[in-house]
């Protein structure tokens, strides 16, 4: 977006913050005058500001740290789905009827909304691909089960979620509150939500078009 | 992010720029030593400016342009992945063996690199649903046809690619070029890559950790 001569007074700011108008279009061997439109725009950006009697210091690294703060800030309540949830002895063809009717990618199998496991498009293709008769086939068989499941809680950020899909390579993540059990050791998941790569390709569209400050 | 108080004095700042440190701490009935911090984090995180004989400016608006601004700077070519191609011929079942092998979530099918058609997860989980013999299935019958594929072209920005995919609900766009042919009004679509939720979520990731500049 910078023409090459805005790069390089960019480069000769950050070198020598602050440096007077002057000595930039001296290193440039150009005039002073030639240079103030670019000087304008870098200014007008918040590359680089001018304080009076020392010159332009460059500032874009707190840009750029701004930008990712603004992204860090985003909580994962403020842009989470519902979830799809099925039962644990629905059947597998079940899930995929669910899983149409609701287009959603991934869908979660619990009890009074305790997370069992999840089942995804990828995991019920697999399925069907192997000549299983689908409604004979409980959707426990074919789910990655609870001990197994990446998942995100509910006041984790947006961030989190994005990395956690990205590391483990997986399209939607439950949203839970992790809850104790009578037994030691032994965690209950409770579903809040899902979030998945539709999300946070949507949070990128909102903070590209401005809508998320 | 920020305070209770920090919020308020940027909002005085916000309706009343310029305005002296003096004026503020006037507004808030505290003396103009309390605030010194308060301003100082504001001038710092960039969401004000203090300008000499002037007093205090609000610049959060520009703050929240850049992050758009750098969002939007983002090319398609700097995040596509290699696409995964069959050719017409194939059957429906090799197209999902080719999904499996290569890891994606849609394939597209061409000849000759110029694109025929895409088909995904969701449209052979449909056709395996039906009872239908995926081997004696040639994937032409199952994927989106050329005329009704949703694509970028290779020049456009990934914001553009992000909002496409929001808006038509599809996971995944062919990366083209197009080309012009021997008949008119018939435009070939080379195929130069493809792009993803996963591409977006990791440009996501990359920009909330201050990784893309």
């Amino acid at each position: 977006m910078l023409s090459e001569r805005q790069g390089t007074i960019l480069n000769i700011v950050k070198e020598h913050s602050p440096i007077t108008g002057q000595h930039i279009a001296d290193q440039l061997h150009v005039t002073r005058a030639a240079l103030r439109s670019d000087l304008a725009i870098l200014t007008m950006l918040g590359l680089i500001d001018a304080r009076p009697k020392l010159g332009y210091f460059f500032i874009g690294d707190k840009e750029k740290d701004l930008l990712s703060q603004k992204i860090m800030d985003i909580s994962i309540e403020s842009c989470l789905s519902q979830p799809v949830i099925v039962g644990e002895h629905t059947s597998a063809y079940d899930a995929v009827i669910a899983m149409f009717t609701e287009d959603a990618g991934t869908v979660f199998v619990a009890t009074d909304n305790i997370l069992a496991g999840v089942v995804s498009r990828k995991d019920l293709l697999k399925t069907a691909m192997g000549n299983n008769d689908l409604r004979a086939l409980p959707v426990r068989m074919v789910m990655t089960p609870v001990s197994k499941v990446i998942y995100v809680q509910a006041d984790e950020k947006a961030l989190a979620a994005a990395q956690r899909m990205i590391e483990y390579e997986i399209d939607c993540l439950p949203v839970v509150h992790v809850l104790d059990t009578d037994e030691e050791d032994k965690k209950d998941l409770q579903i809040v939500g899902r979030i998945s790569k539709t999300n946070i390709t949507r949070l990128f569209v909102e903070c590209g078009l401005g809508r998320r400050t």
